[in-house]
């Protein structure tokens, strides 16, 4: 399914609103007590997998986690929980969510569309609908958290986001280089023109020891992202190393987490996932 | 300046066509001999790092580049090639790129706005605006060679340098890993749609000596761009391994390829460089 869809018509559809879908939205919603969205300034940072790990690690603490994948371009989510297969419509003409564990379960557009490698050519308001029904058509049911992956940068589907989930934090992904920072402290002015609330920073792929002479070796550099959150005034939530066997694993779809209980990176997710639960304890 | 302006102007925008700017653009156009758009499955993969470093090549064979940065939420070239200021209006009231060397030229989102830090939210029709303005409206002169650095993804704003610059040839940028190459599939099949010609796929970061112990280590795997490149019928542009210290330089706003003569990435840049300027002997 490649679809080319003017604004125009795009334009047209939002005049005459969908007042039946919006209560949907705010049904579904209202289930759910804690809302994140993962973002980044620049693509590549690790932004799916740290949404991914800190879904897992949240399930792992026996809370009930929903994923929502809005990055319409280039869905990862179900590549990197393993997860194939549509999503099938349930009782109320809802789509079920795929399910990941007992606990854990996702939605994606790749879980629509039949081919996998065909290009999702959207112009920005069909978008819009797009996670409307994301959020408003799926049966999420009673959810202590919703982890929202998004696209990378600051267009249509944060801004939609933004106004769809008020009550959204941002926890925001970077690398520690200079060229990821600038484009971060973008991302860190966009939630504050949006007046969503920023739950904290994560600095990715920060340091690597080689696998054979165990030394450090910062690819990225190192520290920046700590920097860039003192300089704005907002949480810092720890540094994540780099470590080749999450790239495997985000590869082969089974849980870095899950096979690497005693990693430094499972140690720094655990710890961000206990901040974020923290939320439950405070109401 | 941040603007968020509703689709529905910029279709009313868009109702009332600008005849003299479609000149222009064409005009614009016509003086250069060879356009290519750098494009990325998903972000972080040295896309832009690819262009600027293709430009310089080029460059230095002697040949008249400009490039031309249309990633707008993440515009990268002006901080990897050292540029500052703002761009400035010359006679015939065009906006002058701004140099970097005799025969090097730029033009970025960036150097519009005063505010570096600031998020831009465009929605999609004002993009498609802003990239014909940036064909338009500036005085590239004429050139061999225009490279545009996309934003990563199928979007509004590779979608917008198809419709405009019809005989623009495409640069896929990729790393081996396999949710890299899942991405990579969806940007050739988006060119196939939108009938761009792929002039070949780059496999970026493709391993990494340790600094210490020399052992290759493959970060992100290896050998999945070439494989790729096969399975489509498309041409293979060559492997470029990672080197921290192209990270650096990208950060200092300095070239690595001035800097790092002898090294195997600055050798395949050269090697991908001479590729594209044979394009110039065969007419």
């Amino acid at each position: 399914m490649v679809q080319i869809q003017s604004s125009v018509d795009a334009a047209k559809q939002k005049a005459d609103p969908n007042a039946a879908r919006d209560a949907n939205v705010k049904g579904a919603l209202a289930r759910i007590k804690h809302k994140f969205i993962v973002m980044s300034g620049k693509g590549g940072v690790g932004k799916t997998s740290t949404a991914v790990n800190l879904s897992l690690a949240l399930a792992s603490l026996g809370h009930r986690v929903g994923i929502m994948d809005v990055d319409l371009h280039g869905p990862d989510v179900p590549r990197m929980l393993g997860l194939s297969g549509m999503l099938a419509l349930g009782p109320n003409r809802k789509l079920n969510p795929i399910g990941y564990s007992k606990n854990l379960s996702a939605v994606s557009i790749e879980s629509l569309t039949s081919t996998k490698d065909e290009a999702i050519i959207w112009r920005g308001p069909v978008k819009y609908s797009a996670i409307q029904q994301f959020i408003g058509d799926v049966e999420w049911g009673d959810l202590d958290f919703l982890v929202i992956d998004a696209p990378p940068g600051t267009g249509d589907e944060p801004l939609t986001v933004a106004q769809t989930v008020s009550d959204a934090k941002a926890i925001i992904v970077t690398t520690p280089q200079e060229v990821s920072l600038a484009d971060v402290r973008k991302s860190i002015n966009f939630c504050k023109t949006v007046k969503m609330e920023i739950f904290g920073l994560i600095e990715n792929m920060s340091g690597f020891a080689c696998p054979h002479c165990h030394t450090r070796i910062d690819l990225f550099g190192s520290g920046g992202g700590q920097k860039t959150a003192i300089a704005a005034g907002i949480p810092f939530l720890g540094q994540i190393p780099f470590d080749q066997k999450m790239v495997e694993c985000g590869d082969a779809g089974v849980s870095y987490l899950q096979l690497n209980r005693q990693s430094p990176v499972s140690a720094a997710f655990d710890a961000i996932a206990q901040k974020m639960a923290g939320l439950l304890a405070a109401g």
